[in-house]
């Protein structure tokens, strides 16, 4: 499965924002992705006081959109994160979309990011966000693909739990900021690919110096084996890799990790699944 | 608390490690360590056949050495690991002594080591060996150690374990392969690190082209921001790097992970512990 990972320059305006998006989502069509994937926030400015402002329900505006491109393209669109509001709540929420233009998954950011680094980068998203409750996978074609927003990569635990579940995929649209990206974000994403053996595609913003806070941008499409398949630096634009069942059949065949667990001596439980 | 980690080329002959061990120990003693960690199978050619041949028994030559150099020397001695023999079985064993030479660990390598990547490399660890069934931390000083053997680093669940049984630094003795040891060693020492919270101490042997087994080497200290704190290459020698505990609590406080781990969600338990 050919897969779009759109990165861009999220703007103060929610109006050009939904341009961008619907441009990039066309582009990675255009390039033979089946699935495109765009960033956290895509619509909205990364910042905790934007959030209510900029949040919609689901069959709003933003949602509309993503399925009616979804319909038109004939792809798996998933559409990064928005702020999702549902009564008093707001969400950091992806809502993913079948080539029909169904929605098919919803992930609700399991774990909020909640950060003081002294003089660097500050931000408290419980301050006006509410926790999902569940993990979340989806089926595209021959493909599982399990959804995880920017913190949660953090857990490892969640990565597990999506690949027991099967998942051949785990999709990151994120947000890394311009001092954990350089720090972490690769080996992050290298790691829970090798790990899980499956692939990783982080799809973060690009960093916008005129907005408050700067996305580290480099987003990535990385295998089993924990290889950078392709990646973006902090330039707006669409990187297509490929998803090979055959590459991911040679790794859990050659190093059966998952198979070596010691489940006799440790389980990890999930609920919401 | 200054840890030495030493890094040499296991040779055929069982004496001549037992040399090396003991010299690069009393080495990083006068280096001002207070803790040295040796290699994976510091006293015998990593070999699935060699395993039963160099095996010995606690209280053998071996772990007699360790704990006399311990005393010696004052120094708590991290006794990477041996083939050791029980009775008709044969483990993958780490022997820990604190200064006055008392053992006060014992690890038996949890996930032996199978894999098969044809015309690279072939081992099958659970030809020659049993596994472990218990985790392993002790407690130097103030500090709070986790030991994993080797394959064990690939197991996110057990280093959770021990992070979230207080550990401030996980131990690695370990024999990674040339192949495996470029791909996956350092994001797996640095994202462990970064998971956990904690430091992470890599000790490799060093390649030995008369072996059929070439090590990769790399032996290196990790930070709990994952910053690589020092790194071997190929050579022997010892590396002195220092465990932190102000380091520790900042990483900890500033971006306090495990607090954000979403118990009601999914949860971890083990046993052995």
């Amino acid at each position: 499965m050919k897969i779009g990972l759109c990165q861009f320059r999220v703007e103060l305006e929610k109006e050009k924002n939904l341009e961008k998006a619907a441009k990039l989502l066309k582009t990675a069509a255009e390039a033979g992705a089946e699935m495109a994937v765009l960033p956290e926030m895509f619509n909205c400015p990364y910042d905790q006081e934007y959030f209510p402002v900029y949040a919609e329900e689901e069959g709003g505006r933003t949602t509309n959109l993503l399925s009616r491109i979804a319909r038109e393209e004939g792809l798996w669109v998933v559409g990064g994160s928005i702020p999702e509001r549902e009564g008093e709540k707001v969400y950091n929420t992806c809502f993913v979309y079948d080539p029909a233009g169904n929605r098919v998954a919803r992930h609700r950011k399991l774990h909020l990011f909640d950060i003081d680094l002294p003089g660097k980068v500050t931000i408290a998203e419980s301050a006006t966000l509410t926790a999902g409750e569940e993990c979340t996978l989806f089926t595209a074609g021959d493909c599982r693909v399990g959804v995880a927003i920017c913190y949660d990569l953090r857990f490892p635990e969640y990565a597990r739990i999506l690949s027991l579940q099967g998942a051949d995929l785990m999709v990151v649209p994120a947000a890394f900021s311009n001092v954990t990206g350089p720090a972490h974000w690769e080996i992050l994403l290298r790691t829970r690919a090798v790990d899980n053996q499956f692939y990783t595609a982080g799809v973060s913003s690009a960093p916008n110096p005129s907005l408050s806070y700067l996305a580290y941008g480099h987003s990535m499409l990385v295998d089993p084996w924990g290889e950078i398949k392709g990646a973006l630096g902090e330039e707006e634009g669409v990187l297509v890799g490929t998803v090979d069942p055959a590459r991911l059949e040679q790794i859990r065949s050659e190093l059966p990790l998952l198979a070596h667990r010691r489940t006799d001596l440790y389980q990890l439980s999930s609920c919401g699944l």
